[in-house]
């Protein structure tokens, strides 16, 4: 979720999480980052979405953030372990940076310098430090408040992506908080809510929700999903092997 | 704390967040992590530890670990926002890094090169960076599962403790995952738990455990606070300036 101001995510966190070993097979574990500044909040487990206490807090509990990344994992490569759990995170150019991956790579083993390692044992990971090494490697270390643009930062991340789905499928979402950047490999669809609001209803649990009485003429909100959360709206699909860059709930640049 | 089997915190937990706004004035935040193998669940939060839900909920919900670093904070240089929230988490040789730092530096602006750099404001993750910057200058980038020996890092922290000291107040708190160390520089203090167990009572509140219920005759388990914790326990102060190393529940070394 990318927003224009901060909010919660509980609607969708509902019918996501139904996906973690209920309506899905992704039950191999769950997490949440919520961007704070450039902070963020991480939750991860290794449970079921749908059979964990962690979750079940989170959907309880709202928490206001204007970019947030969420994942249930299907095991294919690492064990069903915490250090295996998306999102991951790390520390670059004084910004805290959250990655989640959906599909898998095979034969996948970049040249990792030591900047940034695994500390577990999937592929994404490594995907995820390959990202951030490049992004290193090209723009240099920098002093906290001297980051790149997000639109420098996108080019080279869109760029990386494409190399890194030729060994799978690599459908991603990565974030420093100022920018959410989207990378579909076969599969990812989003959607931008804006004034005037309308009602939603999940696909996944029957709840609706009438954002009108929840937001204001001012808010905009992306949500980008592998498949869509809502039955009664009209979703965009990605196209295979693009890449997206969202800031305040909008997408910005095809980076054609 | 630092366990030679994974242990819940709930009983320390349940009387140190009640220093976080009710018996004591460490109101500005409070953060817990907990490892599990090279990975850990760390939750932050700026609201005061008593008055929190996620502290709430963490109290409800054991989360059993070897190594757990709990912080309340008194802010002294930075807002109360997230990004000032201890612990603060680090990945260098495919480990995660905890630290937490208990007392304020002066005038402290060490010189970063950026493979470390502080998200939020404080003196405390300035130090934290520090450390980790020294660790990596020191040992090299290294490959996953090839970090140095705890010995060898201890000695590395021991000094540059010591030499971050100068500035005010560090008393600190860091673990990979494999070793706890602990530099006092005015006031820690320790208990060592192993059997036989007695009974315990918390000096923050009407709480009493009798650890002979939960526990087996071979755990043993170390808990580090700036003061203690309970009122019927013998606690060893560290002495002002040391460094002490916790592995499997116990210190290990004083690095003389």
């Amino acid at each position: 979720m990318n927003c224009n101001t901060p909010t919660d995510i509980q609607f969708s966190f509902e019918g996501f999480t139904k996906r973690g070993g209920l309506t899905d097979e992704h039950a191999d574990g769950w997490g949440i980052a919520f961007f704070e500044g450039p902070a963020a909040r991480c939750f991860i487990d290794h449970r079921p979405a749908s059979d964990s206490q962690i979750a079940e807090f989170i959907r309880q509990y709202p928490i206001r953030s204007c970019n947030v990344i969420s994942h249930i994992r299907k095991a294919t490569i690492g064990e069903v372990k915490l250090q295996n759990c998306h999102p991951f995170t790390r520390e670059l150019w004084g910004q805290t940076w959250v990655f989640a991956h959906n599909g898998d790579l095979k034969n996948f083993t970049p040249s990792l310098t030591g900047d940034f390692l695994p500390i577990g044992d999937t592929d994404s990971e490594q995907a995820f430090c390959l990202l951030l090494q490049t992004l290193k490697q090209t723009f240099g270390t920098r002093p906290k408040g001297q980051a790149p643009k997000p639109q420098e930062i996108g080019q080279i991340l869109k760029k990386i992506s494409g190399e890194i789905a030729a060994y799978g499928t690599f459908n991603m979402l990565i974030s420093n908080g100022e920018a959410l950047f989207a990378y579909c490999s076969t599969k990812l669809e989003y959607i931008v809510r804006q004034h005037p609001f309308k009602t939603a209803h999940l696909v996944d649990c029957d709840l609706q929700v009438d954002f009108g009485q929840v937001t204001t003429q001012n808010d905009r909100v992306a949500v980008i999903a592998t498949t869509a959360l809502t039955d009664d709206e009209v979703w965009t699909a990605f196209q295979p092997q693009s890449f997206l860059m969202f800031q305040d709930g909008q997408p910005v640049s095809e980076f054609a």
